[in-house]
């Protein structure tokens, strides 16, 4: 893995274009009854071609056997190193709320919870409430003011909402309060690293407004906060490398992971052809575009082998308005695994091809994790295709004299 | 390699079961008769099975190109950095010796030598004295007396011994005294860090004792120090993985290097057979088994292919024995290779299976060294091969959200 700050030294601004093609959990494992995953399954004569035209290989989102969140996933993706500069869960869901994060903001997740009368915990999640009425206690918890700080609370599904804080001096690192059992009272916000002191002290008082504020809403009569976390301070893609990047996304956290590396997020549609038109539609205003494919994930996810099997059939026929585009450099790989036969993410490394005119092709005739397996890009680790993307597109100068 | 503090954030207790088999030495370079290597030489039709129903690749135990000792080759299979983990010399001798070393001690190998009556050096070995006579001159040198420093004296084979000095503030380092060649002078012992002086002033007391004590034992009246060295302070196993572990071996080196990083040492016979009977005895409690053959090695060292080829095939055949037991993670490689036409330790990177529910199989019909060059775990470091065990056997939760 080299250094942002090399890579930064080394990119120069030119014509040709990159696209980076993400189906989000791309890799799989083997199906019992056929030995095949869920991309060896599918017909995809269009990344067939490609990967024969091409060179492939696997790729570690983070490293030989650990399964990676998306936001590591991505942020290796766009050429970050994912220990170094982490998302947290917080941050995460203010951006899957489309929520515009400035710098210095913290966002956390939140929970509606029950409390009895002594303050213990009985119910985690407040009985799930209706979401209908998640978001007539979120406008009430909006008449809390505190002093210098502004907040922004966003109701999600059932008992979830988030909560960003803007304010000076809002740093440093405070514990969640949720104790993740019941029977037991919330936790105290307490700082963690000597310059949380102020966020510490502005969650405190949240909370000791917001219980007073739900002292009669019973089931939700109290509230529990998660991953507290400040927006990170990343460096933007477009200084490091040179690019006018842009996100074609139709997921908004995967809108907001770009947004936090300073991509141009285009609007689209909820299907790969609305991101397809909107590829086509801005074709000539950027030389760098990352395309998202949520559905791989979600049908591994659900453990529906057969249906990421035909999200990946129905993005390969879609593929062609891609390729006409003639992309100088044309990517294709996950974020991570996510097998069917595991429901979740998994430590697996990801089939990853590249095409370029330059890309010193293999003997790979198809995509597949047992073509890239033996593919001709070996097992990298993800943080190393942003660089070679930039390499085959001629962008990169020499390293060194 | 991702760092232990990540993955011990990660780590999570589970019932599952890890058995990581160690034939030392095990990589080899192909005779010249045959162009086949030992392994590949060898009938091994359990090792062969468990690579077609596992995942195949190649280990590099420190980086490529480098020739690991016995202590980096194991730091790295339990998981350690090994350039940042180092175990010194006088510690893998005084661990050889079975000595249990506790923190704080200070280890060092010895040598008898002779030297003239202006103190010069004429043998650095004493003229390979018997080892009695090593015994009872060990037996003098414990009536050395230094105040507040504890002494243990172990005598080995001809003209070597092993001292471990105990007591408060022994810390740093101090050069060897041998300086390696005849016709020169014992070097001082000097502190070559800031904290060494009072090691330094120890090593320099017992020299000058052992000089008088030793002055009519000609050929044998002088000592040397080499490779004194501190225990080093190693992050236990258990608390990292969050696992019982527990060590087979036959050696004592490498019961000492798994004690270093807190394995239990499970008492075993002299053989490989003996060693799967701990394992059975044993099966129910502990859920790491790490499994050590010696024999490979020393045969690849003595430059004896057909003793190695017949040490894997007669393991290879008692194996079922440790497949019977089920676990649920099986890694079978090596610390290093040794090939026999080299007869020591070399570079080439090492053969490397490991078996698991959801491994994602390759096609690896056999294990040896070229159907791991083309295997699906491609070519790693073998500190990835802890993290992909822990994964395979479901023990680490996901990375950042």
């Amino acid at each position: 893995m080299i250094e942002l700050e090399i890579l930064k030294g080394l990119s120069v601004e030119t014509p040709s274009k990159i696209v980076l093609l993400i189906f989000d959990g791309l890799g799989g494992i083997p199906h019992p009854d056929t030995s095949k995953t869920e991309l060896e399954s599918a017909k995809t004569p269009n990344l067939d071609r490609l990967a024969a035209e091409g060179i492939c290989g696997l790729t570690d989102p983070v490293s030989p056997g650990i399964t990676p969140g998306s936001g590591p996933g991505h942020l290796s993706l766009f050429g970050y190193d994912p220990v170094k500069y982490l998302v947290g869960r917080g941050v995460l869901e203010a951006l899957g709320m489309e929520f515009d994060l400035v710098k210095g903001d913290v966002a956390a997740r939140c929970n509606y919870c029950t409390v009895d009368d002594s303050g213990v915990i009985t119910d985690r999640r407040a009985g799930r409430i209706p979401s209908e009425q998640n978001a007539e206690l979120c406008e009430k918890l909006r008449e809390i003011k505190i002093d210098g700080i502004e907040m922004f609370i966003m109701p999600g599904k059932e008992h979830r909402f988030a909560i960003v804080f803007r304010g000076h001096g809002l740093t440093g690192e405070v514990n969640d309060t949720d104790p993740q059992k019941v029977g037991m009272k919330p936790r105290e916000a307490i700082s963690l690293s000597t310059d949380a002191t102020k966020l510490a002290n502005v969650i405190h008082e949240f909370i000791s407004h917001a219980k007073s504020i739900l002292a009669n809403s019973y089931p939700a009569n109290m509230i529990l906060f998660r991953g507290i976390s400040q927006k990170p301070n990343l460096p933007m893609m477009g200084n490091i490398f040179k690019l006018n990047p842009a996100a074609i996304a139709t997921y908004p956290m995967y809108r907001g992971m770009a947004r936090l590396v300073g991509m141009e997020i285009l609007n689209t549609g909820s299907t790969f052809s609305d991101e397809l038109d909107t590829l086509v539609a801005n074709w000539n205003n950027h030389d760098f575009f990352y395309v998202h494919i949520k559905y791989t994930d979600s049908a591994g996810e659900d453990g529906d082998f057969e249906r990421k099997v035909r999200v990946i059939e129905e993005a390969d026929a879609l593929l062609p308005k891609l390729i006409d585009l003639k992309p100088d450099v044309l990517v294709v790989t996950g974020d991570h695994s996510t097998p069917a036969m595991l429901k979740g993410h998994s430590w697996h490394p990801v089939p990853l091809l590249l095409r370029a005119q330059h890309c010193r092709t293999d003997d790979s005739r198809e995509f597949s994790e047992t073509a890239c397996t033996r593919g001709g890009l070996g097992r990298i680790l993800a943080t190393d295709i942003m660089p070679l993307a930039m390499a085959n597109a001629l962008k990169l100068d020499k390293f060194g004299a």
